[in-house]
């Protein structure tokens, strides 16, 4: 067992990655940095819950916003 | 007493799983990595709450918004 | 005063309990195994909460979703 | 101060305690075990919140759900 | 800067005070004991909600509901 | 980085204060004490959500109730 | 994997900021101090929710109302 499974996310850095939030909105962009709290930030964010997206540009998210984040294949 | 409930979820490594969230979707899919928070990855993932399963492939679940997981019979 | 009032389940291993859980469903099952947090495990698990019980057979329920448990007279 | 002021209901091991939880439930009962996160035991427990009491048994209630405690007059 | 700010309620012990809580409800009583989560107990309590004063006697309340609490002038 | 960003708020005791609470009522006073967890005490507060404020004199505010701090100028 | 991804923040002290929160309102401000927390001070800040902005001046907002920062261009 990984004692934090945020460790699982070193090997996404820099890679697309699709966040579903808390409040049912869906967040896309590149994954860079990223603590134990899963607090991310992500580049070229885009939030694409809606047919329109709406550019977010460089964010920082905070972790327990977080439903699930699709990973990329390996 | 186990100190953590979660090491039970080391016999269901590999296993298929089905999730029930706190927000009445559930999800299907292949457990694979866990740590103490009940945050986990699972494989092959579909969001199974509607009649048509959306893939949602690898995905990183944050273990706070787990209601139950249905493990597999030994 | 018990350190940890979870303590107290341990008599009531391979016994049946029932589960009033914070969203108002009512989950009936064999009590297995639980840690500190109240996270429990439950054999041939049902959701009891309609006329018509669901199957969830062998479940691992997050001890935050629990409002109480009733347990079998000793 | 108290340390922790679950110490104070030590004093009422054995006496009714009326419990008002944060879903707007009562439930009435003998307090007989709790711990420090005000998790607590009744024995012939019955949720009084409507006019027909709902006989509860032996429970196990998670301290985070209660709102206030009544207790019984020394 | 207080360590904990609950220690400035120590003036307070054996004082009328006003409690607004975050469903909304207003609790009127004599403080008695308290700890560092606010946790409290309240003599002569009532809720003033209402027009209908409700008593409820010496009650415990969950410091985690409080919104906040008037003190009386000193 | 400040250890604790409430450091900052010792340059505004004696000050007059403007907090939005998370439940979107406005409250109006002068900050007298505080802690790490932002509970504060306010003197001459008033709640100026409606039109009519109402008077609450010296209270005892939760800092979790706490959206922002409107700071007055230096 | 940084500590805390809040210390991220510290490249940003001085630029401007926007913040989405968690309760759907959307602030602007010139980023300050701030702490492990994410609770931040903004100076210049407004409410930009609605079509007309709101003038809050200098804040000191708590972390934990934060959904996400974006952050200006490096």
């Amino acid at each position: 067992m990984a004692d934090e499974i945020s460790t699982l996310m070193i090997n996404n850095r820099d890679k697309d990655v699709l966040l579903r939030l808390r409040n049912d909105k869906t967040i896309h962009g590149t994954l860079k940095e990223f603590d134990i709290h899963m607090n991310l930030t992500l580049e070229n964010a885009e939030d694409i819950t809606d047919e329109t997206p709406v550019k977010l540009n460089t964010i920082l998210l905070r972790g327990d916003n977080i439903l699930l984040i699709s990973l990329p294949k390996e």
